[in-house]
């Protein structure tokens, strides 16, 4: 991750995230000298779920405040817990005639201001409890004997089931027997490619390359091991779920996960790791944990929900429900719609899970099979003289392709010659497989530009597009003046010169940016116009021949600072125009010698 | 950002997180080989909006299918468009009998690639129209006068709007204009600390220290400009909007922005910035807004829209409602519901602006008056045997500071006499404004214990808990027992020890851990059993001298590895416990010198 920040220093960047948050949320107000988040609309009847810790780990804390799931959350410096009096100020804000559960991770910091605001508050009549969440496995029973486990992203497991329970008016009993028996039933463990940094301190200091941090931390803490070389992606995958689930670890095996349980997966972003990577490695989670643990996942959450700044690290959590149905008598039924049911917390990701009836879709004609039932119909041209011309046409090209090669080597990246004869080939390819027997014209234009298309690249979407367009000119003429329709040269030129405007509504390239345009728009214009295919070929080889010693100016460098490309006297033709113009002239050389 | 990775090329990455969006979002389906995600609950009725591009941007595209959005989206490798026949999938896939707009931005291979499959989509008859996204304002008029300008973020405004009008049930040329209209009225300007990282491949090039670059694009293209020294962050924001809203930068200007217009801000995080920075970001650029230019965005969005993998960039995007309105004479009413109005895909954020009624909150009675009220009421005490008691007891701990800063500075970080000095201090003070007065025991206790928690820190949280918890105690006992209660050295000792177990379910720290416990412990036990003040004076003292030559086994760094703290035989006593001895021992001599 960068070492590189907009924010010089962390001073006041708490509360002015805090404020962007509340500002695109009506529903919760801030009390910025205390740094606390709250829901306007929390009904005292309710239970108010509060919970909080050191900042840093955005969206934790406020951004789980809403109905639903927390009635506020009370923010600390970076990862520094808030004061006493912050959590009292929490209080204050959210009460509640049913009582209050503090939920906070468990470091030394939030016990003990989170445990004063509970005495103190306790005093004052509150009924006031301190729901512990402790899911990380990287350490074992024997080193957390004495402090417990950290609490990680299954957190969010936990604040979920509980927010959503007070929302449903479940008792304070119950809410911290479902809160309880979630924390009971969730583990978690990190990974990490290196430390996040905060802005305006000193680095931590940087993993090495080719190795990554098995049982990382939020806090920039070292984590459990390193390990060097990176193994392939499936191996650290594996590693990770063995902490989480390996019955044989007697230090860990922190919960039983038994055949058949319902089981849920929470993968959580550091927040420095590209979503693409994210998104994948759910996937490898989800294949390792069904090959290795024969668990298939009832719900997925994947998300940035419990961040440490900028650190490319990851963690996968694991919760299972039917553990918490076994320890409180909920139903799994219950557990999940808690669970899924809507919230109005900003940071809950959108799923997919109340979509439970989907109307059955039936299966789609395919656009392939459309085109293959139409393309036999319309005119017919002559089978034998379509066939001479497209033959010489595709050996003049080929012919052409060292020269064409040569030119593009020049100036370019030197495909294009290949590119040009692969076209040509597939189309050979066609002919020979008797493309032209039917004299179908629609199925021949149809499959010439599939060969076109197939090799790909810019040269060959600008032929594709054309000829496609070309096409469905013709069509809507059919479909208008009926199947009698005659094209003849005159209906080429108009179909061509639509198919023009068209491609010249995908590129900006215009006559005299040195690329195929120079030979397809006076083509095109000239069949149009004189309704001549030799004056139109004549026009295109005029074209191509115009880009020797022209400067090109259209593509991907236009889009970029002031590089100005270079001009050159000498520079050869645009292999693409060129190629072209040459195509062109075997066609019509071909369609002479059946003439 | 970092340029490690834990897949380590590209290949095979995109399906495999598609597949991590489709898994956790039952109402969408995955065409594997085409890379196309669509939405199983499209109607044909409605018109079908389709978008895509290269991947690298998640959650872009596929993370904005579903109903309200997209109806499906196409996804090229990473920074590279899809082909042809992949959006020739996407729309088999969604037909629709009311048209199809193909949503794209504005680089050279997804015109070429989108406008074959349009050209080849109409004539089979579709009525099928393509949308240009190019909100950018890096560059001007002239550099962009022959490619046109790129998409960014804003994108997915359109995608929203567009997406809403369709599942509304607008016609094809109502979503259309619609869509360009929201276009035009959109600007976006991106900014980054550095390029991103595309795994398995050479790094792009590092952007100096202190230097960010504006005018940052998405697919590791250089920027607009390089500024070095990093500007102060409202500095940059308000270069940033002059890019965007300057009536007077003639090549600019592309949106007219007049006042009183309804204006939304759309934050995007380029995918390597931590959310911390990323949301005080967005209150910057609100204020920037209204103190330059006096637009007060009506709506904001934050989130990762669409990201450049792990860039550290974020970019600002604005969009002129009330340009709408004027340009389609669609009312800002009906505009802002098709922004607001809730839609399937998984990546829209979840945002308040449906929330549209709140119920007016009273103002809460706060923690801070309802102490107050009750504070003087409950037990009263000989004023000046507990003010004495208390004044020896401060006195003779400030007496001590030199030694305890001594034996912290050996073993700690030294600042244990600083904060016990200080906490006696604000007793004192306490005291000589009169807090003994009127001997009300509770009001008494509050106060001290406020002295103690405003000094903050490991130590001052210990001795507040036990305060605040022996003080709830006996406010308990009087609510239960009525106001005459008397408070004698049994009722205390009980309230002690039941504080002291309190006191241990927020720290793991026993007798024999080198802390504060180690005196607290015995005199709490001692003070419960035997009723004795001497007695448990005595406890507390012989507890705090055995933490002599003892090793620490408490706090943070019990949490990480395997570092065990080193024992010292010649270590100095904890100076914690020392000074509590010491405090409790000039408590009882205070009391003596007036019994």
């Amino acid at each position: 991750m960068s070492t590189k920040h907009f924010f010089p220093s962390t001073e006041g960047v708490v509360v002015l995230g805090l404020e962007s948050l509340v500002a695109r949320n009506k529903h919760l107000a801030l009390d910025a000298p205390n740094k606390v988040v709250y829901s306007k609309t929390h009904h005292p009847s309710k239970v108010t779920v509060i919970s909080g810790g050191g900042s840093g780990h955005e969206p934790a804390w406020s951004g789980y405040v809403g109905d639903g799931m927390l009635a506020a959350a009370v923010n600390g410096e970076v990862f520094a817990s808030p004061s006493t009096k912050q959590v009292m100020a929490a209080i204050s804000h959210v009460p509640s005639d049913a009582g209050i559960i503090l939920c906070i991770t468990n470091y030394t910091g939030d016990n003990l201001h989170f445990g004063l605001a509970r005495e103190k508050a306790a005093g004052m009549g509150h009924n006031v409890a301190i729901l512990r969440m402790t899911d990380d496995v990287a350490l074992g029973r024997k080193q957390t004997e004495n402090t417990g486990r950290r609490g990680l992203a299954a957190n969010m497991y936990v604040l979920k089931l509980c927010g959503s329970a007070a929302e449903d008016g479940y008792d304070f009993e119950k809410c911290m027997k479902i809160g309880e028996a979630v924390n009971a039933n969730a583990v978690t463990v990190g990974s990490s490619l290196d430390h996040c940094h905060i802005p305006g301190r000193e680095h931590h200091r940087s993993v090495p390359d080719d190795t990554y941090v098995l049982g990382m931390g939020i806090h920039n803490e070292p984590g459990l091991h390193e390990k060097a070389p990176m193994p392939a992606v499936e191996e650290i995958v594996s590693d990770m779920l063995k902490y989480c689930l390996d019955p044989e670890d007697k230090d860990r095996a922190f919960v039983e996960f038994n055949p058949d349980d319902v089981v849920c997966l929470l993968i959580n972003n550091f927040g420095g790791m590209s979503n693409f990577e994210l998104e994948a490695l759910t996937t490898i989670t989800r294949k390792v944990l069904e090959k290795d643990w024969k668990i298939t996942p009832s719900r997925i959450h994947v998300s940035c929900f419990e961040t440490s700044l900028n650190a490319p690290g990851w963690s996968i959590s694991l919760l299972n429900i039917s553990g918490i149905e076994r320890q409180t008598n909920t139903s799994i039924h219950t557990l999940l719609h808690l669970l899924d049911r809507d919230t109005k917390a900003p940071a809950w990701p959108r799923n997919g899970y109340k979509e439970s009836h989907l109307p059955k879709k039936q299966a789609q004609t395919s656009s392939d099979n459309t085109t293959e039932t139409t393309a036999q119909k319309g005119p017919k041209v002559d089978p034998s003289t379509i066939e001479s011309a497209l033959r010489a046409a595709c050996t003049a090209a080929i012919k052409a392709e060292p020269d064409i090669t040569k030119w593009d080597v020049q100036m370019g990246d030197g495909d294009c010659g290949e590119a040009v004869e692969g076209m040509c080939k597939g189309v050979l390819a066609r002919l020979d497989a008797g493309l032209c027997q039917s004299g179908a014209l629609f199925h021949i234009l149809d499959e010439v530009e599939a060969a076109v298309e197939e090799i790909g690249g810019t040269l060959g979407a600008i032929i594709s597009i054309i000829l496609a367009s070309y096409t469905s000119q013709l069509r809507l003429a059919v479909a208008k003046e009926g199947e009698g329709l005659e094209v003849d040269v005159k209906r080429s030129g108009q179909a061509a010169g639509q198919a023009l405007k068209n491609l010249m509504g995908y590129t900006s390239a215009r006559q005299g940016g040195r690329t195929v345009m120079d030979a397809l728009i006076p083509f095109c214009e000239r069949l149009e116009g004189e309704a001549d295919l030799g004056r139109a070929v004549e026009a295109a080889e005029k074209g191509a021949e115009s880009t020797r010693g022209m400067k090109a100016t259209f593509g991907r460098a236009a889009y970029v600072g002031e590089q100005g490309a270079e001009t050159q006297q000498d520079a050869p033709p645009d292999p693409g125009a060129m190629a072209a113009a040459i195509f062109l002239r075997g066609f019509l050389d071909g369609m002479g010698t059946k003439q």
